[in-house]
């Protein structure tokens, strides 16, 4: 297995990106090898400050960035010799198993549907991020930004994703689906979640479990949270918000610990036809390690085989 | 002044709102007069327990009441003499210049549109919510739940709702007023905020400083932010939750303890044609407290004829 990192993505790339992909390394087994994508000299020169063996990894050189605050679109079709161009390249010709990226957000969305594409039959890609629990367990939530206008017919492929990502990377049996709404009642919700809701409650593609509002996101009602991305892409910010908040403070919990994005790695792009990670612009070597992780265990999973079963 | 007070309404009534009438009493002045709505008898009882003068209050007499899971329309349509709907029929009749109740959220509203109504010009009557800042401040958030789906033009006018609030009863100067969304650029957003984007930009109705997203709600970039009823609903629940893990677990701080609902005692209804102030179901004597006397502040204020104006 290969696993893709872009190395120029993100606040503190390259940096913390090739830290990260020294802690990765240690975790990853010998034929699960990591392919650097990136200023292969500035890579070389960060190992060789910390000692590490540069045959540790493969390299892909490239020498454009495409910038955090670029027009994604503009940027993808601008810059196909960039890191993230490159990555998706390599993904698309299955030089790579799995690509991530802590760089523009945007970017990555737009060059994973130009290039690996939606798997047939899905309508929208989402991305999915984590909601802790107050007790054990994590929750799912998704869709976190890529569809800001959804259809009931996403939402409920949402659940899709959401479920198999909860099942077979999550190790959750029969992940609970909730849809995310402002009333427990089946008949609450604006005109997309009143539409949403039957549609869900009818299938039986995933355990739907039905309505879940904002007070029981970290509740164990369900596994996975169902939304629009603008909802959800609030929600999340408004959660980072709090944790930033109670982090700031000094207040030691472990509820709020569980807000530390470092540990999940990054957010999947589900519904495309390979492992896609999006990692947090402010992404610590940490967060770098756990995101190629992530990507691993996608890969391991079979997650994208699962959903294009779903699909069929 | 006549204040009238639903005391059939709320979890914990009537005996946590004729305590919070009691304690309302202490900080109104003389000419500042409570009616209690409801059983009279059973409020003279609780009266007499704690040894309070029950000439203090007016009262007027109901039998009905309106449950906390009713429907909102059926119930304000088949229970007239009810202590929600007997307020609202005093409040159109001038009997009392505010109502308020902590009882079924969606009949008050309901009942509010069906009595006095929205004021002309107002497309949508919408519900606020304090949102706390970090450092000094509070925030108001509008729309928390009246308004499930909406159109560009209601979030202008609940810009405006919002500005007058802040600006009249909460003595915000020039308040600044940011439309809720999911980057800070005017282009973002789904088809509803990319539309009231360039709305509240160009209108001189109130001091719009673009937008804010979910990890500014905390922040001191606005006073006011403006999201539909069903964003909002959904944060304003998520914070509840946030709130409330906080307070279980014991943390003591000065910014969480602002998300305690009781020191701000409830949500107007703005948009209508006199005050209209919702309680928490779970209001307590303190709340109970607050409710009233905000609903005082907004009779003060003539925060209605200002709305009026605006919409003139």
């Amino acid at each position: 297995m290969k696993i893709g990192l872009d190395i120029m993505g993100g606040d503190f790339a390259p940096q913390a990106t090739v830290l990260g992909a020294i802690s990765a390394y240690k975790a990853l087994k010998p034929d699960q090898k990591l392919v650097l994508i990136g200023d292969k000299d500035i890579a070389l020169g960060i190992l060789a400050e910390n000692n590490f063996d540069p045959d540790s990894f493969e390299y892909v050189h490239t020498t454009e960035v495409i910038g955090m605050g670029e027009h994604p679109t503009k940027a993808i079709v601008q810059k196909p010799n960039s890191s993230i161009g490159i990555g998706f390249k390599l993904l698309k010709e299955g030089e790579i198993q799995a690509f991530s990226s802590a760089g523009n957000s945007g970017a990555m969305l737009v060059g994973a549907m130009f290039s690996v594409k939606a798997i047939p039959g899905v309508l929208r890609p989402a991305i999915t991020s984590i909601m802790p629990k107050l007790e054990e367990g994590l929750g799912i939530l998704v869709d976190v930004g890529a569809n800001a206008d959804c259809k009931p017919e996403y939402l409920l492929q949402f659940g899709i994703f959401g479920s198999l990502f909860a099942q077979y990377v999550y190790n959750i049996p029969n992940p609970r689906v909730a849809l995310v709404n402002i009333g427990e009642e089946e008949e609450k919700g604006n005109i997309l979640y009143q539409a949403a809701h039957p549609l869900m409650k009818e299938t039986k593609q995933f355990n739907f479990v039905g309505n879940a509002e904002g007070r029981d996101m970290f509740s164990g009602i369900a596994d996975v949270f169902v939304c629009d991305g603008f909802t959800g892409n609030i929600m999340l910010k408004f959660a980072e918000s709090f944790y930033d908040i109670a982090h700031k403070k000094g207040i030691k919990d472990a509820f709020f610990d569980k807000f530390n994005y470092e540990q999940y790695g990054g957010s999947p792009i589900l519904g495309v036809n390979a492992p896609v990670v999006v990692g947090h612009g402010i992404s610590n070597p940490e967060a770098i390690k756990n995101m190629v992780l992530l990507s691993k265990n996608m890969v391991e999973s079979a997650l994208t085989d699962k959903i294009k079963l779903a699909f069929q």
